[in-house]
């Protein structure tokens, strides 16, 4: 269930005269939702997302708010958030931080093709050009330093192959050096379920609630990691040379990304590897979050560790 | 004809680049643009039009471009301008200045019902009340001072009655005390060919090249009197009142307001009587905007005189 905070007509209605997009005709709760509460709203004026936000604060929202703002003036296809007759885009209804954002056409792809992969690898590349222009910082919070943090507290869990690969592997992150790569606002979860199609077109990016600051190609490598790896966790060629090369169509890849590329695609598998293991060994009292499998993320972690000295020719366009 | 730029695909590819709307697709001239050149511009990514400015200048388009991004992003359906990588949403374009906004579903109603009549009602009053928060200011190149200013240039070409009416309504308003009613951004021009529909519901509102600051009734006025005349200038009551219900629905009107109704569908019409006098008489050499039919304002002027001390009380819900 999805819907933490109710909201009634009435208490809805009372708190749209605030803005202007109409009156109201019909609010409908997503269940799909997991960290928030999420509503299907629909109004003279149009359809929106009216969302009551669980866990973000006040504090953090706003460079999520604004950051979506930003692209979508940009042309960036990905929700708008709406402004209130104060201008301000996060509200406060039922106690909880809310905000009304536009609702995207489209549905998410289970099962994508080369075309989708090139497709997403312009929109991310066209993303990654817009939030140049964003003014506002955030470390990655979810970045070398928290699994550095993290793993003591996750080792026990694990057995030897694994607790010997997670070790490897963080030490060797931590070990590399890209500090000369571009960096800039990433989405840092752009996994199949957070993108729209609507007829065969990028319809809109959605849940940019852990985009942060970093290196541009650390976002290409989590998009590739979901996009374009088969169950075995390698990479299927045909979709990696067609996103990448989409991507780099948009914005070409300067010689130190295409150097740090194996290692790249390493740490983006290794990110989401830590935080399943974290949340599915050490879920938090109350956590709203569901445990996804952690294996998915370990075979395409050792798929990449494999393939990590010979990726570089075989994948770049 | 109104593509007086041409801009080719290889010039619009290159232009293209300060942009993150992915790549170029179609590009397509509008006929029926008047003051600008307009094109159907669709990418990768969207559907857009891209506007080359022929007569407003630099100085004078934020206030418009700036106006739509601010109704936009408060929800109100109207075009909204793209910002390149710089954040900007006006450029240069073959020497002219250019600018890209998203491109509205629909298409305009020549012949409307009560219901448009109710929608377009309540879509004006979210407009002025996103607009309260607008921070620039214009003053209104068409209001009183101007009407005041052409008079002498055009009352040689009236005959007895059209001069005597001109003389007196420019005088009535000169007398009409306005300064109690609320003001604000206003569309002022908010015409039937200004609002697309699309599947039953406002699409979106185009064409702000004459919004200004100024009392809000009158944009409440210029609008009946184009939505809901009929062809002998005299208003339509279930269109009339739709309207105007609608709109006090969502912003009730004053007292001041209401005691100003009658005066101010006077100055909604006399506003484009004057201006299409003008136009029609006085063509200026090289003009682009093409010479509407003075008549219609007249008759309408006209009903309202006639109307006016008892429209209050037919016309008001």
């Amino acid at each position: 269930m999805s819907v933490y905070t109710t909201v009634t007509p009435d208490e809805l209605t009372a708190w749209l005269k605030r803005y202007s997009i109409g009156a109201l005709v019909e609010l409908k709760g997503i269940p799909s939702g997991i960290e928030n509460t999420n509503y299907f709203l629909t109004t003279r004026q149009g359809r929106y997302v009216l969302t009551l936000f669980e866990k973000l604060t006040v504090a953090e929202l706003p460079f999520y708010l604004d950051l979506m703002a930003h692209l979508a003036h940009h042309g960036v296809p990905c929700a708008q958030p709406i402004a209130d007759h104060d201008n301000r885009t996060l509200g406060q209804l039922n106690g909880k931080p809310a905000a009304i954002v536009t609702r995207l056409p489209g549905s998410a792809r289970t099962v994508v093709t080369a075309n989708d992969c090139a497709q997403i690898g312009a929109v991310l590349a066209e993303l990654h050009l817009a939030g140049q222009s964003y003014g506002a910082r955030m470390d990655n919070p979810r970045g070398l330093g928290w699994w550095q943090a993290v793993m003591p507290e996750i080792l026990p869990f694990l057995d030897a192959d694994d607790a010997a690969l997670l070790q490897s592997e963080i030490r060797f992150q931590t070990q590399a050096d890209g500090d000369e790569l571009p960096r800039g606002v990433i989405h840092a979860d752009l996994f199949r379920d957070n993108v729209l199609f609507d007829n065969g077109r990028v319809g809109g990016v959605i849940d940019f609630y852990f985009a942060c600051t970093d290196r541009l190609l650390y976002d290409l490598a989590i998009t590739v990691n979901d996009w374009c790896t088969d169950a075995d966790g390698t990479l299927d060629a045909p979709r990696t040379r067609a996103l990448v090369a989409a991507y780099a169509g948009v914005r070409p890849l300067t010689d130190a990304e295409r150097a740090a590329w194996p290692a790249m695609l390493c740490a983006g598998a290794l990110r989401f590897w830590v935080s399943r293991l974290y949340d599915f060994h050490l879920p938090r009292p109350g956590e709203l979050t569901h445990a996804h499998d952690p294996g998915r993320f370990r075979r395409i972690l050792q798929a990449h560790v494999n393939a990590r000295e010979d990726a570089r020719r075989d994948l770049l366009p």
